[in-house]
C-alpha cells in the first residue's frame, strides 16, 4: 500500500483528493493538514483516519483539540508551519499533495522534496516563486513533480510517449473566466461578488479572482515553463470558453496532441496519483455531443493585463515570478477585503514588479525575505491611493 | 540508411509520400509501382532513381518500357501482380508503403509482412477484407502496421504511451463528406460530379465517393477494429466538419486525448515513417484561432446508411467485411461509369451482403475466392435493376 499525504486538505482540491481516494485503495491517507475547517478534519479523521494531523491556523488550535478529544482520535497532532513541515517529511509517506493555495506552500513543498517524497501539485505559486530552485532540487534528489492543475495534467498526458527535443509549443487553453468580451471599461465597475462567479469551474476564491483577471493563467504559464522546461516564446494561451480541451502540446511535426474531457479535477487528480497508469473513472465521461461547439479566441492582453505582466515577469527572470506572485495574493486579498478596486490588483502587480525589479539573482532564501517586503509595499501603496 | 517500397506511387498518398521522403533523407527509395500513369514514373525516377519500378496496368506497359528507353533507366523493371509481390518482398527493403487503393492491395501486403516488412499501411481495404488475418501475421512475423489514414494515425498518436486495458473507446471524426445535412429524398439526385467534390480532403476518386456516403468511415471503423483490437461497440464515430481533430481515444478514466492537425496527410505518413520519432514538419501548421469553432454531431446513419452497414459487416464476422468491401468497390465503380444511381452503391452492398452471408469462416484464400463472386454478383444483380 502507498502511503500519501495531503496539505490543504479541507480545500476544492484537498476535497477532491478526498473522494478520489476512497475509490483508489491502493492509496493509504497517512496525513492531513487543514487551515482552520476543524469540522472538515473531523470527517477526514472519521472516514480515513490519518497517522498525523495538522492545523495551520493558531486561532483553530483550541477548536481542533477539543474536537480531536471528543472523537477520542489516537493520532499525532501537530500545528503551525512546524507541523506542515513534518507532514511533509513523514518518513512512510511516498507521495505529497500539495493543494493549499498561496506561496505558503513552498515551504514545505521543499522539505518534501529533500525527504524524496514525489510531489502532486495543485500549488502552483510554489513554482511561480522558485520553480527553478524547486525543479532542480526535484532531480537532485530523483522526485517527480506530478502536475495536478487540469491545464497542467492535460499537457503531461500529452507529452506521453514524446522526447522533450519534439516539442514545439504548449497550448494553455483558459475558459476567459466571467469577464470575458469585457472592455476596461466594464470592468472599473467590477464587485468582489461578480469576480467570485467562474462560469466553468468551482473553485476557492483566491483562484477564482485571478481567473477572472487572466492572472491565473500567466501563473499556469510560468508553472509550465518550469515544469516542462520551455520557452516563454513557446507558451502559448489560447481562450477557450468552453473548457474542453484542457490544454495542446504542438509538436516539431505539427502535429497536436489535446486533452480533453469533462471539467472535473478529480480526473487530474487520479491520473497524478496513478501515473503512468490509468485506472477506472472517478470523473464524469466528457459528451463532447451535448457541448455540440469548441471555440477558440485570442485573449484580449490589452484588457486583461496580468497575462501580459506574467510573460514579462518570467522573461525578466531571477524574483520577478516571486514578486508578482506575492504582490498578487496581497492585491487580492486587499480586494476581497473590499479595500480596493478590481483593476487596481494587475495595477498594484505591475507597480511591485517595477519597485523589486532590481532584486537580483533569484535564492530561496531571497524568495522569502522579499515576501514580507512585497506585501508590505502593497498594503502601504494601497493607504497611498 | 532505411530502405523503403511504395506500391501505388503515383495517387494522393503515394504522391505525397514522395514529398515527405524529398526531406527525410535517412529514407533511400529502392522501389515503386504505378498503375498506369507512366509521366508520373519517370518523374520518379528522375528524382529518386530506385532500383525496381513496377507497372501493374497490362496496357501500360509499352508506353513504360518506351519512357524507361528514352531515359536510360538501368534499374529492374517488372509487371503485373508478379511485379508487385517482388516490390513487396524485395529483399533490402524496410518498410513498405501501401498506397494503392481497394483489395487489391492485400496480397501484396500480405507477401511483404511474410518478409518481414514494416507496414506503412494507407490501404484500408486490406485490413477490412482481411483484418484478423493480416494482423495476426503481422504479430506472427514481427513486424510493424503503422497507420497512415488519418484518423488511424490520430489514435496511434493518442495512444502513446498508454496500455490496451486502458482504453475505453476510440473516437473516429468524419467530415461528414459534401453532403452532410442532406435527406434520403436529396440523395437521390447526386450524380458523380457531385460526388468527388470533397470538402476538407483532396483525394482519389473511389476514396472520395466512399468519404460522401460514410461508407469511408464504415471502412475505418473495421480497419480500427483490427489496427487496435478494440470491439466494435467501443468505437464511435462523431461527425466533425472541420476535421481538425483526426479522431479521439477516451480511456477508462475518462479523459480523451485527441490528435489535431491541418488536413494534410503528409503528417501521418511522415509520422509513419519516422515512429516513434517525430521529425521537424513537411505538414503544414494547424492554425486553431483562424479556424476559430469546432463542431461535433452525431451521424445521421438514417440517411447514410453505410455507416451502420458497415458495424453490421463486422459484427457479423467472417467473410462478410470481405464481401461488404468488395461489394462497394464494384458498385462505386459502377457509379463512378454513371451505370448505377448513387443510393444504389448501399443498397447493392447490402444485397451483397445477405447473399453472401452463410459464406462460412474467412482464410485469406477464401477471401480472395469471393472477391470476384461478389463483383460478379454486383453486376448482374445491375443488369436486373
Amino acid at each position: 500500500m502507498k502511503k500519501l499525504a495531503i496539505i490543504g486538505a479541507s480545500g476544492s482540491i484537498g476535497t477532491q483528493t478526498l473522494e478520489v481516494l476512497k475509490k483508489e485503495e491502493q492509496w493509504s491517507l497517512v496525513g492531513v493538514s487543514v487551515h482552520r475547517n476543524i469540522e472538515k478534519l473531523k470527517e477526514i479523521i472519521l472516514v480515513f483516519n490519518p497517522k498525523l494531523v495538522v492545523v495551520t491556523n493558531e486561532e483553530s488550535i483550541q477548536e481542533a483539540k477539543e474536537m480531536l478529544k471528543e472523537i477520542n482520535y489516537t493520532g499525532e497532532v501537530d500545528f503551525l508551519e512546524e507541523g506542515l513541515i513534518r507532514l511533509a517529511t513523514m518518513k512512510e509517506v511516498d507521495m505529497v499533495v500539495t493543494s493549499l493555495v498561496g506561496m505558503v506552500g513552498l515551504k514545505p513543498t521543499v522539505e518534501a522534496i529533500k525527504s524524496g517524497k514525489d510531489i502532486a501539485l495543485a500549488n502552483k505559486e510554489t513554482l511561480v516563486a522558485a520553480g527553478e530552485i524547486v525543479m532542480n532540487l526535484a532531480k537532485e534528489y530523483g522526485v517527480r513533480i506530478l502536475p495536478v492543475d487540469s491545464e497542467h495534467s492535460a499537457i503531461f498526458q500529452s507529452l506521453q510517449g514524446s522526447q522533450p527535443s519534439e516539442v514545439k509549443n504548449l497550448i494553455l487553453t483558459a475558459s476567459g473566466g466571467p469577464f470575458l468580451g469585457r472592455t476596461r471599461e466594464d470592468l472599473k465597475k467590477v464587485t468582489r461578488e461578480m469576480a467570485l462567479k467562474h462560469p466553468n469551474w468551482v473553485m476557492g476564491p483566491k483562484i477564482t479572482v485571478d481567473s477572472s483577471t487572466l492572472m491565473n493563467k500567466g501563473l499556469e504559464v510560468i508553472e509550465a515553463r518550469w515544469l516542462f522546461d520551455v520557452n516563454y516564446d513557446n507558451i502559448k494561451v489560447y481562450v477557450h470558453p468552453e473548457s474542453v480541451i484542457h490544454s495542446m502540446v504542438e509538436f516539431q511535426d505539427n502535429s497536436v496532441i489535446a486533452q480533453l474531457g469533462a471539467p472535473d479535477m478529480r480526473l487530474p487528480i487520479q491520473y497524478a496519483l496513478n501515473y503512468p497508469h490509468r485506472h477506472k473513472a472517478v470523473a464524469n465521461p466528457l459528451d463532447l455531443l451535448a457541448i455540440k461547439n469548441l471555440t477558440f479566441l485570442k485573449p484580449d492582453v490589452e484588457t486583461f493585463r496580468a497575462l501580459e505582466l506574467a510573460y514579462r515577469a518570467g522573461k525578466r527572470g531571477g524574483l520577478q515570478s516571486a514578486v508578482m506572485n506575492s504582490a498578487n495574493e496581497e492585491a487580492v486579498a486587499l480586494f476581497l477585503e473590499e479595500k480596493i478596486s478590481y483593476l487596481n490588483i494587475v495595477d498594484m502587480v505591475e507597480k511591485a514588479m517595477d519597485y523589486f525589479r532590481d532584486a537580483g539573482e533569484i535564492t530561496l532564501d531571497k524568495v522569502f525575505e522579499i515576501d514580507p517586503l512585497v506585501r508590505t509595499f502593497v498594503r502601504e501603496k494601497n493607504k497611498e491611493v
